[in-house]
């Protein structure tokens, strides 16, 4: 396998973009990575998407996004794993340049939600749809569940959910591109109104339209594009049940500890040497539980690390620098991309008020469903 | 790259499968692709699938398929693009193999097309929303479309239209998986009742449900699954403008011929060294569109094929001997797959009645919308 390089980015601000079409994120993101790069040809596109089918009637991203890009007869592939399908895209595209088949190639993750569609019920079509979706659950109740296990098991607490919240907002308050840039207080979130019980507003990913997109090339060609690429170290992929009542622990996501272990294994290195991290926070519990299932933590012990400044700027492992879903927004197929984006800016100390200062090794964690899928990327300074 | 092989298949028959929901189709074919390998442990799967989240209110079937397959853990990726995703899915794992990722890796395509949605809305979406579908045109008239440029070009014919589905439900007759397995006669397809001018409901592929899996692994390891690996010695991917009031010939698939050069090309063969196909029949036009786009017969001369027996089987160049998309049926996700199998199936001289004798080069080629993206297979006998 050829080493893989990230060598530019590009992304839209995240929001509510009534401005904005679909394919308009699409190319906004694309044409800046593009021009970064200083590259006006490419092999292959991937696009990462949940269900642009349902929320604006259109499938066949890829030669659409080709198409509009100025590229039409490109190879460009739509990948889709609910909310990893950005994290799943860049790894389709890491194997492609990998490979030896392509040496340029475009990951790319844009979603349009605000268009009109029931978004809550277009979500649960990543829930399984004959035992979960069918009977009426959505994803707040089933990350509830997922939060009621793990308060059970371990004691967590509403506070120790809310502070989570608060120090991504904390972190989104300095990210020009973050849907809510803005701080919020400890009260402010325990106040909010309640989505499903424990869950209440402030501790849930906000609905948001968006694109990013990474070009990747082989390492050994990646100065023509850049002075400071940025290696893909390791990549792990890993699914679990799709339903959430089939899972041994409730309160674990084994599919994050099981793609970790793979990128972890590939990249030759364990959880200690991750300086800085993205990770799935769609829920405050979610990044609790991912910060167990990564190791940053021990079992159990994640509702700590917001709350102590462990995972906050300046702290040990400092996660979602971005802001995380919470904060920066979460248009689902571009989430991967963009957490990707964020370690790229930060091992090339681009990122800003927000920079880990130092930082060579992050990690990017994106989750489908309620932890069915999980893809971790390992990206080094080089 | 790795040298990849195919060293086993599975299918379902393809048709109104109501007894059987999009997991159960997934399970049928895969099981037995894996109980052909005698293998119980792979690295990764593609699910290649048009709109599972439009037709049945599933997206997020890479976790989901695994599961069921009882593989919960393994990668699992979702190819979407439209009518080619199958072919598309082919082509991601053979990348995944080829890079030296995985060794063993699933490639799979499924549609559950009958459960009650508006079929022909939902294919709708694989053509452009803002400029096509939005304006009320489907399928049967993008292609009507495309019959008439043909015919004002090359002086195309309806009875050269209808040759293309004798020919195709004379192969399909004798293909135990085909939905139609019956024999049409000329006059009953040119007095079948009128879908969209000049396209009759017997130069249109049906509504059908299935699913196909083949598998893959290094070509040096495939003797470990089979005494009779197929070799995937050509990919080509291409796309061109999503709609077709933007392509510079309505009557010419220009992604076809594209994704064909570059298949050619890394195979290192022309069209004249293949022995069998499988092309994109969704309406009958297409199989005129593509043979001509692929090179087996010159520009123009695709209408006199059918009639002359020159693509029939036992002719210079046998196409879709399988019975194509218009007598097999067309799940739409699983086509691309289905191709495959036939070419695989033939290269193995195990086609039964519709074996080409002495076959040892084949070419599968997948279409997505109204020619925007074309996936083309070269596999080789070994």
């Amino acid at each position: 396998m050829r080493e893989v390089a990230i060598v530019s980015a590009g992304m839209t601000r995240f929001g509510e973009l009534w401005e904005s079409s679909l394919r308009d994120l699409f190319v906004e993101a694309a044409t800046e990575a593009l021009e970064n790069a200083k590259v006006d040809r490419i092999d292959s596109i991937y696009v990462g998407n949940m269900a642009a089918g349902q929320f604006v009637g259109q499938e066949h991203l890829g030669p659409l996004m080709a198409d509009h890009l100025g590229m039409a007869g490109v190879a460009a592939t739509r990948v889709e794993c609910a909310c990893a399908s950005g994290g799943v895209a860049l790894r389709s595209a890491f194997l492609e340049v990998a490979s030896g088949a392509s040496d340029l190639v475009l990951a790319t993750g844009v979603e349009k939600m605000t268009d009109g569609a029931d978004v809550t019920a277009v979500l649960a079509t990543a829930a399984d749809q004959e035992t979960e979706a069918y009977h009426g659950i959505t994803f707040p109740g089933l990350y509830a569940m997922i939060a009621r296990a793990h308060m059970q098991a371990h004691g967590t607490t509403d506070e120790d959910l809310a502070w989570v919240a608060v120090k991504n907002h904390l972190h989104g308050a300095k990210n020009p591109k973050a849907q809510f840039r803005r701080e919020v207080k400890l009260e402010e979130v325990m106040k909010s109104s309640m989505v499903s019980e424990p869950l209440r507003l402030l501790l849930c990913s906000p609905v948001s339209d968006g694109a990013a997109a990474v070009l990747l090339c082989p390492l050994d060609q990646a100065k023509k594009y850049t002075d400071r690429p940025v290696k893909i170290r390791g990549v792990g992929f890993a699914t679990s049940s799709m339903a959430l009542a089939d899972r041994k622990d409730t309160a674990f996501l084994d599919s994050v500890a099981l793609s970790a272990e793979r990128a972890y294994k590939m990249a030759g290195i364990g959880p200690k040497d991750v300086q800085v991290a993205e990770v799935h926070d769609c829920f405050a519990i979610a990044e609790i539980c991912c910060i167990e299932a990564l190791g940053f933590v021990p079992r159990g012990e994640g509702r700590h690390a917001a709350r102590t400044g462990l995972t906050g700027l300046g702290g040990k492992i400092p996660v979602n620098t971005s802001g995380g879903l919470k904060s920066k927004g979460h248009p689902v197929g571009a989430t991967g991309i963009a957490q990707a984006i964020e370690i790229f800016e930060q091992l090339r100390g681009d990122a800003g008020e927000r920079q880990v200062r130092g930082a060579r090794i992050g990690l990017a964690q994106n989750m489908g469903g309620s932890g069915a899928s999980s893809v971790v990327h390992v990206l080094e300074r080089v």
